[in-house]
């Protein structure tokens, strides 16, 4: 009998990945070089938004959580998040991907696949990258964009007595992420799992606000960012950038669908996923109150929430239901911590 | 008696990391907002040239043999060079860190420190980044360049009867590896490392000729690509790319200084380390042999040797001074192989 062995990344090599993903891929406009040179050679009129994110497998994901093409989805679109947060327009990613060379071609097929599907969806270009042996499956993704035509939103912009408003829910990729881990052996886990395929989804994917963040920025946004590391850390994020405090009510934070029963399965509180989970993508966007409106027309269908006020000073805290309070930028997920 | 720890990444965090490169850069010229926001943006005016390299402990480098500031130096050296090769000026960086949280602090700022220092040199501004628990230090530096005034440089550009050029001497970073790896047990490659220092500098840093790039390009260079796999197979890739032949004489390509001795001590050739080896980050022009001193003396004082010649076809081999031939692209280093 012949033993068949899958094919595997060694029998491919770096150039051979490199020639699937330029296969894969084709010319995009403003693409005068793209894959196969040393480097791409794109049109930037005036100015371009630059932004890296890298994903590390058993860091990042699990491959027994999320597919091959989750985490290349993911990869792209964790970046692309950060072009929408600047009211930007993404348009072309190069690549660095590492993998051990015993990784499976199906396994790197789909990788790029997800990455493939994820930037026709946010019409961004392929044109470069790296392929490179490392011990686990780690994926940095670089995200050119230009600004939108009403310039960039950065982070400082907030001013006292703007309002901090989300866009859709939070908290449905942290909860997302619970469950699967009790799945195996939780047979509630797996039935919400079942009827809330969202929240996996929320996980695996993330949510790129690609076309809210350009159309708040054409509105009266002062300030942006995306959620991360967690409603309260990003929101501490722009407090802090602006100079100002910032109260937020851990109430008014929407929940995505399901987090309230994931938060009864996982032994916390709604409140604790949609203020603390990371991974969610959705915007937080700083506006006058007279603005609000303006935002959320623009945002529309997608919903605006507002959960927060910013004041002068310093005192940057959530006050949960229960009447406690805890400093924002203790509330989410932080990478070596 | 007090028990001191050495401080390590979990105690700073990521944005510790973040804040931490921050202090360490400063705005530089065409950037509206660098390193703190979702993305940077920064000018171009028309075009911009994209690339990425990512390096991977224990794959490119060994701690044992580089120090932290030779990693961050090397991994921005890296794209720096790749932006050379197209004839563009290196402008901006965004750079991915991952590292185990057990990561000593003096390790973390050693690689912040060569990568400030590279950016320095060849005057590049960070402006942004992004950090991660990873199971082994990975870093993945994006360089964002402009094309020179002469325009890009690619690797499809080589004629018929085109020579193929090198700028400096090659084999130094092969050699220098090879030595260091005898080091510890072979008196006689350490005392070789003593006496050519720049041997083991080669393997560390690399070598980014930025200026040379620049400056081929706005003479007649055809077309141009960086050794980072190795003078053979980066000479393939240009001859694939342009469809052509090419023969590359393996006695003409100079060796850096201490490969011949280092070649008898590893029990090889001085012709295998200097065509064979990688990340020299030397050039590779084409031009007309009637150009061939016009590039000559846009990269001088660096000199330029002329080691093949471009025919039509498809026969890619080295001749070897022993009268032996090998496929091009077989003769250098491949990840995952």
């Amino acid at each position: 009998m012949l033993l068949v062995m899958p094919e595997d990344l060694r029998s491919l090599g770096e150039f051979g990945v490199i020639r699937r993903l330029r296969a894969m891929t084709s010319p995009g406009p403003g693409v005068e070089a793209g894959i196969g040179d040393d480097a791409a050679l794109v049109r930037f009129d005036g100015a371009a938004l630059l932004t890296v994110d890298m994903l590390v497998q058993d860091v990042h994901f699990d491959l027994a959580f999320s597919a091959a093409e989750d985490v290349g989805y993911k990869a792209m679109a964790c970046s692309v998040s950060d072009i929408a947060a600047m009211g930007g327009r993404p348009r072309y990613a190069v690549v660095a991907f590492g993998a051990p060379s015993s990784t499976e071609l199906t396994l790197v097929d789909g990788v790029l696949e997800g990455l493939r599907t994820a930037a026709a969806e946010f019409d961004v270009t392929l044109v470069g990258g790296d392929t490179v042996e490392s011990p686990v499956l780690t994926i940095s993704v670089t995200v050119a964009g230009e600004p939108g035509p009403a310039g960039s939103i950065l982070r400082s912009g907030a001013k006292p007595g703007d309002l901090l408003c989300v866009t859709g829910a939070t908290g449905g990729a942290a909860a997302g992420l619970a469950l699967l881990r009790r799945a195996a052996t939780d047979p509630r886990s797996a039935e919400l799992l079942d009827r809330c395929p969202e929240l996996a989804r929320a996980h695996r994917r993330g949510r790129a606000r690609a076309r809210e963040g350009l159309a708040a920025a054409t509105s009266m946004a002062h300030a942006m960012i995306d959620i991360s590391d967690g409603l309260g850390k990003d929101a501490a994020h722009i407090a802090e950038e602006s100079g100002l405090g910032l109260r937020v009510l851990a109430g008014n934070v929407p929940a995505a669908e399901g987090v309230v029963e994931a938060a009864s399965i996982a032994g916390t509180t709604p409140e604790r996923f949609a203020v603390g989970g990371g991974d969610d993508y959705e915007l937080l966007i700083a506006a006058h109150p007279h603005d609000v409106d303006l935002v959320r027309d623009a945002v529309a269908p997608t919903p605006l929430t507002v959960v927060g006020e910013f004041r002068a000073g310093t005192e940057r805290t959530v006050e949960w239901s229960d009447g406690s309070r805890d400093a924002l930028e203790n509330v989410g997920w932080e990478h070596h911590a």
